[in-house]
């Protein structure tokens, strides 16, 4: 036998190990953010953390607690990979409520989070090298999932009213015609993160129609689509066009993101493949908080929660409105969403926000530099803020510790 | 704008939209069986389900009641993507127990279960038509996974002692010299599920030899090694050598696998890269999942649990081992495991026991047919009984029923 390797010899060895996707596999700079804003004498913006408190907490331990004891060799047992049934039929509930009523439980999926449903469709339909269409700025962590697969993020010209549909037309055709295969176009239409930008009720036909005669396939991601403040909701993408539209939802944004369980609705002839690639990466949800969820949804006014929920963070945003509208020195433009949790905002070119956030540790403040959130990081000029997940007098004084160091910034840049 | 397809020419155009590993993930023969099971007037012998009425569930669902009401704000909200601190911390405790001191918490990543665990360590050490080594029969599941990503699963030469060294280092050679890249060797060395052997002490040290010196990781799985009824423990292979093996540990088998929490020990080296892959799939694992476990383990004696888990699984593997002795006809062998939860029996080569399987149905009794767990299927005469589920008069019921189909299947045989 060979003398086995030394420690160094090895450590070099096992790096011809990795494959080609673990190169392209990062940190997600909104956890860098994470463990900074673990620091209490720190104004955090940073987080997209629904606000927790505000949940029946008593009833919820109440409802684990009877789960537990009265069916606990069920609740800690294995399950379904597709979910439980009543949960399932729950959803379609849940989805009604936002217009959603041509699906059927037979095309709902459970999973671990709607990060777990982006980790599927890639896996179910990207090779090494194609193409997905996204806005940019868009969510990180679908970001960090098209890298794992090695899949090309292009995006899709957005305005103030999301993505513009002639520019998506284009792209699609110029992509196909330089021979880059487009697989779908992930798109969060409602309160992007960490834009908040919503996509304009009469462009969405549009949006879809597009598509459909492309052949390219919608993610549609909705956490935030019942979180809205103002305006009228537009119809979902999925309820526009049920045979070309993956429905991806979450429980993280309307009751908890510690239960991890979202789901996605499927066009049916989709559905096998997608669901059978999830139950390969994590064998089925957790049935604990299945059956936790559905207990909420049957014994609690979930709805009214939701109608709470967004009584608060619209006294939250508008706080974060006041403050930005109050302290902002001028050439900074931002955002206005009608719901979600998020204002995105845009500085002048000469400012790098990974190094304003350094800044503004010093200074007492964070947030999420923005080119975190965009496919070849060209937006280094940009920032998110959270409302969600800090009081009115906190939102004010981070916004108060930002503009300040903003200002500096702006001072040191005309001089 | 084109005139959009119809539904008939949709469903044709996604065809094409399907990525090649896509047309690799197909349905577990183990969940087929999992829906037959749900029909009570079979006797299942198929579920590899822990016997979960006897934890105690009393004390599991007044600590989640506490946890949610009390802190319910951290529980229900995101964590971070290695896990909770205080399990990590908990899991050196549980590793210890099984002999295994030499683990940093720093290298402990928690995940949805170990299944999780296999879809990371794919993640990142495979490329497509990349070579990994396994026993023949595995564990379902990693075959599936391996499918998913596209590698080529190897089976090595084991005996009743488990992977026979030498046939190990032939077939690295081998592949190596027929051009494949080899990454890791899969492995269940306690109680393998399905065939229950367990990989003899004195093999231990060649084995971690022999990968170490071709630059061969190994990937020790280990959910049933606390669970043993007869003989002496066996050294882990991540003890023999920490630098080579990626150790994965589970809470299924002995606490609840439906709260989906499992670990992974990787070489220091090793361990950014691991755990990324798994952030980028599903951000965290469940939060409070993670915090029941942690009061569990505090606050119970969880390794007397353990011991009458090992009292109540030892009756019945020798309820299955008399019954087999009773019932069974001439013509037939069967393995005889220390722990875990399988029994494997070989029926002459004539049988098919998918076919069977139909048959068992009929006659009350169900079971997986073994060429499920077998890369390339060639098993097709070879089943797994689970004595884990069910009680010592079931268990005996359900072998006499097949031992009844299995003579008449050797009277056809034999004419």
């Amino acid at each position: 036998m060979a003398v086995p390797p030394s420690a160094q010899s090895l450590i070099a060895e096992h790096e011809a190990l990795y494959s080609q996707r673990a190169a392209g596999i990062k940190q997600s700079a909104v956890r860098d953010v994470f463990e900074l804003s673990l620091d209490a004498s720190l104004v955090s913006l940073a987080g997209g953390n629904p606000y927790l408190q505000s949940l029946p907490l008593k009833k919820l331990g109440d409802i684990a607690q009877r789960i537990i004891t009265e069916q606990g060799p069920v609740a800690l047992q294995y399950g379904s990979g597709l979910g439980t049934e009543e949960l399932r039929l729950q959803i379609l509930e849940v989805m009604a409520a936002e217009g959603i009523d041509n699906v059927s439980v037979d095309d709902v999926v459970i999973t671990n989070g709607s990060q777990s449903a982006q980790d599927m469709a890639c896996k179910v339909f990207c090779d090494p090298g194609d193409t997905v269409l996204c806005e940019d700025p868009t969510y990180v962590g679908a970001l960090n999932t098209f890298e794992a697969y090695q899949v090309k993020a292009a995006a899709v010209l957005t305005d103030a009213q999301g993505i513009v549909p002639e520019a998506l037309a284009e792209r699609i055709q110029s992509l196909r015609a330089a021979g880059e295969r487009v697989k779908f176009l992930y798109t969060i239409p409602n309160f992007n993160n960490p834009s908040g930008i919503t996509l304009a009720a009469h462009r969405r036909q549009q949006v879809v129609e597009i598509c459909r005669a492309a052949g390219v396939l919608i993610l549609e991601d909705n956490p935030y689509g019942m979180l809205r403040y103002d305006g009228e909701p537009a119809p979902t993408l999925r309820s526009l066009d049920p045979e070309n539209v993956i429905y991806m939802g979450s429980f993280s944004k309307i009751l908890s993101p510690g239960l991890r369980i979202g789901w996605a609705a499927v066009p049916s002839h989709l559905f096998r493949r997608f669901y059978l690639a999830g139950e390969a990466v994590a064998l089925c949800p957790p049935t604990l908080n299945q059956m936790i969820i559905s207990a909420y949804l049957r014994e609690h006014d979930w709805k009214g929660q939701i109608e709470s929920y967004c009584q608060l963070y619209a006294s939250r945003r508008d706080a974060m409105f006041a403050a930005l509208e109050k302290y902002l020195p001028a050439g900074i433009s931002y955002t206005r969403p009608e719901g979600g949790f998020f204002i995105w905002l845009t500085l002048p070119e000469g400012i790098d926000t990974y190094q304003l956030l350094q800044e503004g540790v010093q200074a007492g403040v964070i947030f999420i530099p923005g080119a975190a959130f965009s496919p070849g990081n060209p937006l280094s000029h940009t920032l998110r803020l959270a409302f969600c997940a800090v009081d009115e007098d906190t939102i004010d004084e981070g916004v108060k510790r930002l503009s300040k160091l903003l200002e500096r910034k702006l001072e040191v840049l005309s001089n």
